[in-house]
């Protein structure tokens, strides 16, 4: 099947483009004191990772217990979980994927968290395993200094928890165009990372487990020496944003397939809108030269620009995300595609995740 | 079971709310000429669309065809789309429906789609209805002039197709803070509308359905003298930005129950992000005083104000989506609740109906 013969709108996922992604990056890091443990949150979807660990990922990064149940169905780990598991339904949760005997580490910031675990696994009489969030300057969840990073530790291994490393993710440095600039801020949070480190191995609570990095900063964090892993998880498909950032080393793989419902004088219209297409980083990114969306409403694209002369409706065109992961997070399925042929449907299961 | 035992990210549905706006917007329209046909996206779950009709409702409003087969499937209509179905995909589509005895009417705007409509109906052996869309304001689809939709109400008829009248949305007005410019706008809006009417009775095409209206233009809607229908949906739920337009006929029905996964010295974060509320209408309102969510990431909130220093992690908080439309598009449930009691669960079906 042609791929303008779906159904719209439609995701089209470039399989060429994909792996080539997942090659350039097994290529980049052979050889490197980090590994990959690619991020779930930008595929959702097993097919992918399964080809990612193939490639040489030592697992999977999750956002959530719903992603880390769509990768323990599908039999595909270890999982790190870079968030914290908090609350009585979600700890029940853990210790259910723990007495599957699923391998998942998951992130602790707090005392009261660790005491939430530690009841969960008297409770079911599994062993959890944790690592320690780390605020590396994103200013989100973790610690703010080491002090509070080696308690922690120590917390974890008085309630018999297994305690495995930690995490900084330099989620505000990952989207800085300016080279130079990300460069700076990539490396300022390392090394608080670096101080994490430190402070752990003195006091005797090594840390195994050092995740970091994103897509835009996995050059850099790819050869610190304290770092053992990496989370980034972008690079497989690249959005509009990210190809912005960083153009040159990966593919864009992710477009949503339009069709033109109205062309008027000024304008033309097509059923792609917020529904299928979210505008957080701004508008969606055209592939058909001449045509720019000028704004989306909830089920609409309104296209302006010289290329609407020779629309007419009916009409496919594809248009890039800006921000492939919560657009994809929009649909139920990629249509994979060869060139123009629809080769497979992959469902995007961990989309109907939200928990 | 207490809301605050539901696992988070959850979306809470408040009946009584719900039940109060249902019966409000029926009493308000009794005795006046138009009739309501409420718009299936707001709710997007058969349970609401029941109420309303049972109130009164003269059918449902659909933005595609994903909305009207699950009502189609849950055997409530009459279905009015209020937009153009295009591509062959979407015409087969609507031929099944038709096939399966659904009462639907579509809009159309182009000669296209009539030939489309018309082709399907020969293969199909299906006789489909549709209304003119005319663009009266808000420059997306629809016909801009009375002359170009007498036109295409000829080419409906010489197809075979039924007319049925015309629709036109002022979208453009709804939202529009200030009452005084609302009513302009939508006043003129209105004009637009009526001009088309007139020409078509003059052509002896008179519409029988004239169908415009949202929430933000109901009240000035409701009593035009050509208006036939309104379509406001978002009545029924009161989003965010919806109870700053238009504060005090209905109440706001819809929050998401998040739980606080860290607490720092300047800031919060709890587990609602841009995959469980999306913030194109800005970020979403808090209920419990003292909080304001200050940034929105993919799986997080990060809430600051001086509410933040009562706060634990574990601690269940409320907050108002700015746009419940695309927010509850991201779910598929709603946890029912009658004050703090959760009392039933609703699928939000034609939230994974993205076409």
């Amino acid at each position: 099947m042609h791929k303008h013969d779906v159904d719209t709108p439609a995701l089209l996922l470039d399989l060429d483009a994909v792996e080539t992604n997942i090659r350039t990056m097994a290529e980049f890091l052979a050889g490197k004191p980090a590994s990959l443990r690619p991020h779930f949150k930008t595929p959702k979807c097993p097919e992918v990772a399964r080809r990612q660990l193939e490639a040489g990922a030592i697992g999977i990064t999750v956002a959530k217990l719903g992603e880390a149940e769509v990768l323990a169905d599908a039999g595909l780990g270890p999982i790190l979980m870079a968030n914290e598991v908090v609350g009585p339904q979600k700890i029940d949760r853990l210790m259910a994927l723990l007495s599957r005997g699923v391998d998942i580490t998951v992130a602790v910031e707090s005392a009261f968290n660790i005491q939430e675990l530690a009841d969960g696994a008297k409770r079911s009489g599994q062993r959890p395993a944790a690592i320690i969030e780390v605020d590396s300057g994103m200013h989100r969840c973790g610690t703010a200094e080491p002090r509070e990073t080696v308690e922690l530790a120590r917390a974890l291994v008085d309630a018999g928890i297994e305690y495995r490393g930690i995490m900084g993710y330099e989620g505000h440095a990952v989207l800085i165009a300016d080279e130079e600039e990300r460069r700076e801020k990539t490396e300022a949070a390392l090394a608080i990372v670096q101080e994490h480190v430190e402070a752990l191995a003195e006091a005797g609570l090594p840390a195994g487990i050092v995740s970091v990095g994103g897509t835009g900063s996995h050059e850099i964090a790819a050869t610190h020496p304290h770092v053992t892993e990496l989370q980034a998880g972008s690079y497989v498909f690249m959005d509009g944003r990210y190809q912005e950032v960083l153009p040159r080393r990966f593919q864009g793989a992710l477009t949503l397939l339009t069709t033109v419902l109205s062309v008027r004088d000024r304008y033309a219209v097509a059923d792609a809108g917020m529904k299928s297409l979210t505008n957080e980083f701004g508008p969606p990114f055209s592939v058909d030269g001449g045509v720019k969306v000028a704004r989306l409403s909830e089920e609409h694209a309104t296209l302006t620009g010289e290329g609407i002369a020779s629309l007419r409706p009916g009409d496919r065109i594809e248009v890039v995300p800006s921000h492939g992961d919560t657009t994809l997070n929009l649909h139920d399925r990629y249509h994979v595609v060869r060139g123009d042929e629809v080769v497979d449907e992959w469902p995007i299961l961990a989309a109907r995740k939200f928990k």
